[in-house]
């Protein structure tokens, strides 16, 4: 039997929280990766625009290996929906990982998963994730027992390849960063509130700066 | 009227080749980001089990702005597509930017659009990129006039953040990156063939090593 991910789609996802772990976990050997919602089909994401396939529906996949939770401005419309909360619960029982990406980490403590636990968000929802009963840290990637959680949106990639070491060991991991070229090179280092401009990391705080989503 | 983004999809292309630039491209201010195949419809990636949407067909969008063209094994069977690379050579002729991730860049080259231009692409691919014409470079975004083309797979996320900057400032980049908590902290140093372990980078070189796409 190969080694099953599901990534859970929800409507208004960020695609790359889904996308940037995919394309690392993907390459485990022996590995099937199936696309999970509520309903099968077409789920847009956060702009309207981007269409991932859900493939399959949560009674489908009941026993994934590892499970994938990506975050966006539609997990807020999700931390009441009852049939979501349940699957996290029912997956996260027999996996062997389960890990999020962004505010994917909001919808596993809805689940009751992360009591106790430290874990991380993107750094505008550390102050939800304590409420929920986390305990948040400021690290990129964050593993407490089999839960793995990250950060912002482009983290998921550093947690998927993070969790191919831990799993393939290091060879195959350089192996996967070598074929897909991860020598990140951003022509900014803005890309934390402690790095970014002051004003910039304000703005976002108090809603004065909008970017389209 | 909205910048329009065109990210063009194929059977077999490499999802994060596509996701990577357009989660950084979409928050450009007032743009409209479209997916553009021959037909509408789910398109399968590398791996047949990711599928994003076609949300337009080539005649639909003959004039965007900036174009972006992902690789991917599948990049191989489109070298010949002449509907393909005809809408390439049309929707250039009136574009801002023509880009590409990955081998997208030898679609662009064999559309001819990249004749005796510095370009890049994945690090396996430069050979071909030189015999298609191209003046094959090993940096990691490159620029030539209009035309800015990335290396492999994870690379497309540093182009649509280079561009953001090129187009819309300095500040709103960084705040791109802020929101994206684009940070990058890849557990290994492996992601180009200067800085992995010299053995893997022959084994992908001679087909001794195959990773599961």
């Amino acid at each position: 039997m190969p080694t099953q991910i599901a990534v859970l789609l929800f409507d208004r996802f960020t695609a790359l929280d889904a996308v940037g772990p995919y394309e690392m976990l993907c390459r485990l050997p022996d590995t099937e990766v199936v696309f999970v919602a509520e309903r099968t089909g077409p789920v847009p994401n956060d702009r309207d625009e981007l269409n991932l396939v859900a493939t399959r529906t949560f009674e489908e996949v009941t026993a994934p290996d590892i499970v994938v939770v990506p975050g966006g401005p539609g997990q807020d419309g999700q931390m009441d929906n009852e049939a979501l909360l349940e699957w996290l619960r029912t997956v996260d029982a027999t996996s062997t990982w389960t890990t999020s990406v962004c505010t994917g980490s909001l919808l596993l403590a809805a689940a009751g998963l992360l009591k106790g636990r430290e874990a991380t968000s993107h750094w505008l929802a550390l102050d939800e994730l304590k409420r929920l009963g986390a305990e948040p840290t400021g690290r990129r990637v964050v593993t407490d027992g089999k839960y793995v959680t990250a950060a912002g949106v482009s983290s998921g990639i550093d947690m998927g390849l993070t969790l191919v070491g831990r799993l393939a060991g290091e060879e195959h991991a350089q192996a996967v960063q070598l074929l897909t070229e991860y020598d990140p090179r951003p022509p900014y280092d803005a890309g934390s509130p402690e790095k970014a401009p002051a004003h910039l990391v304000e703005e976002f705080r108090t809603g004065g700066r909008f970017i389209s989503r």
